[in-house]
């Protein structure tokens, strides 16, 4: 038995070298061109920095599918499941490599539009410790920025050189993913100016909004790959699960890190009045959760006043509900991959799901 | 021989007709539905009019290709080309029918997505006599609004049954589509801080901008049904041509048709500083163009102080050229059009296209 320290260092250390390559392609696969200052704050955010977690889990899931030794195969030209022989059907009408890494791209380039219209929505300064792109450039520019990247996206997806039938697939869950972080974004929105949100509502929000990235990120492998229905599902399940164990996982984060290594005010959702599953299950447990912190400006919020505010919501048990809930999750989907061949990278994607709820940050 | 009278009011009762059935579809593609705030918002342009001349080309385009009469078939159970017998690798790969309509409504809801960006990136207030949707709801809501329509203008153009390799190439070219959009705006935003634009330059904005959708419409039917490279290259091009012809019309009718009639300001093009082709010429025939309209400020510009600009305009033979580009580009597109069967949709893609710069607003 490994230590879970060592766990989380050999986690870190895989997620790290699937990022290297997912950003050697992010410039090959998004060149600056023409208009540059498009392109330019198109990629902005991108070259800032991110974890590539989506990405990491979906080379993972296809090294997982085909039983590829981690990290030994070309993401380029990785290994598909037709012509294996135990499906005589899909052996006839697939390729027998496709680019892996396309879809990678593709996944967090849809992360990176998303954060760039969200950063907007939400009049947000920072992110990743640089400015927003509507304050690097401006409104307009941030505003285009999104949407080219939203287009790429698709054009990438569409490069992956997978069966027709499994590409139009592939972009169907890439375009459905979409629209329900739209409409999770929305609901987000909305429940800034209600006080009687409930967990339930907040957690349908949260699988919307974020867990569907990662859901389709661990599918999609299994889609273009030409794995059967059984196993897109399960993928995708694993994905929703894990998903929502990050979110839940941020809103805790956001009351317990400091400020220096979150890149941005620790409790910066509780004077911004965001609900959190934090906050809507403190509410339903008789806390006045809008006079915990008494400014709404994030700029003028005090460490002191925020301990405050987290010793409250401790004492109502708020926070432990929701870091029990993310392992519940965890635990939930890590079930789901048992679908998977029984390998190292199965137990990469295991280690990401307790990374998730483990990580300092 | 007919009339001109004659064929502009056959063509305008062929798009009312065509658009009757795109405004029936709309809804069923795109229902309100939770969060409805978003849906609302998403269906506010839409729903507030518009004339459907891209989906319009698409049917009809659509109906020429396999010598359908006009308008006597479903566009839900388009009959394709496969089968047809004089193409055996195809009509072995391909659906008896399609749902050409669900492509008809991708286009414009993409149209719409553009309209809903643009109008908070001009700031622009009005729009099809209504309020713009940021002005009707907020920033925040119309930028997911857009959002939401981008994604889905993928899913309704998934759904037509197409055979998997022509779903994909429609996919293909609606990203690719997107993205000059995208690219068009931004080269469109920088012109507005330049006074050395060359009519070229205007020419390949005005491109990207808007002809690229006139295109995709144009080509996607010929992608979908199965037809050829040939026929579906030169379907692009016809619609490349009667797209740049339909904006610098526009920009034209900015200038000539009362702002009553226009939905907007008379000559807002020119107080707000707006390249189009007439200033790009008369600036290069000596015109000093920034001076023409001295207020900036659409609310305060007088109907004689566009009189007097439209004058000198007209002096330096700008208009005049504009109307002559626009003209040659028509004419061009419809000789495109030889690649398509003789038959009664084809005469109407021709007078769609003479409609495009006879029409009167």
């Amino acid at each position: 038995m490994t230590t879970p320290e060592a766990r989380e260092e050999a986690v870190l250390e895989a997620v790290r070298k699937r990022r290297e390559r997912v950003n050697d392609a992010i410039p090959e696969e998004l060149p600056i061109q023409k208009p540059e200052r498009l392109y330019e704050a198109s990629r902005y955010l991108l070259d800032a920095g991110g974890k590539r977690l989506r990405p990491t889990v979906l080379l993972t899931a296809g090294e997982s599918l085909v039983d590829a030794e981690p990290l030994t195969t070309d993401y380029r030209e990785f290994p598909t499941l037709y012509g294996a022989g135990d499906d005589s059907s899909a052996a006839a009408a697939g390729p027998d490599t496709i680019d892996l890494m396309d879809a990678a791209v593709s996944v967090e380039v849809i992360q990176s539009f998303t954060l760039i219209h969200d950063d907007i929505m939400d009049d947000d300064d920072l992110r990743r410790g640089v400015p927003a792109v509507h304050r690097e450039y401006d409104l307009e520019t941030a505003i285009l920025a999104g949407d080219t990247l939203y287009s790429k996206a698709f054009e990438i997806m569409l490069e992956t050189g997978a069966a027709p039938d499994r590409a139009v697939e592939a972009l169907n869950i890439l375009a459905t993913t979409c629209t329900k972080i739209c409409e999770g974004q929305s609901l987000d929105v909305t429940f800034e100016e209600r006080d009687d949100v409930t967990p339930d509502e907040y957690l349908e929000m949260v699988e919307q909004k974020t867990a569907v990235l990662y859901a389709a990120s661990a599918c999609l492998p299994a889609v273009l790959l030409g794995a059967d229905d059984e196993t897109i599902d399960a993928l995708y399940g694993y994905g929703l699960d894990i998903g929502r164990a990050f979110q839940i996982q941020d809103d805790v984060l956001d009351l317990t890190v400091p400020s220096e290594k979150l890149g941005k005010q620790r409790g910066s959702d509780l004077v911004e009045n965001k609900q959190t599953l934090i906050t809507v299950h403190a509410r339903e447990q008789g806390v006045d959760v809008e006079s915990l912190v008494d400014t709404d400006d994030v700029d003028a919020v005090t460490e002191a006043e925020i301990d405050d505010a987290v010793a409250e919501l401790e004492a109502a048990g708020s926070i432990g509900y929701a870091n029990e809930m993310a392992r519940d999750l965890v635990a939930q989907g890590k079930e789901r991959l048992e679908v998977l061949p029984d390998n190292e990278a199965r137990e990469l994607l295991f280690d990401i799901a307790d990374y998730l709820i483990e990580r300092g940050y």
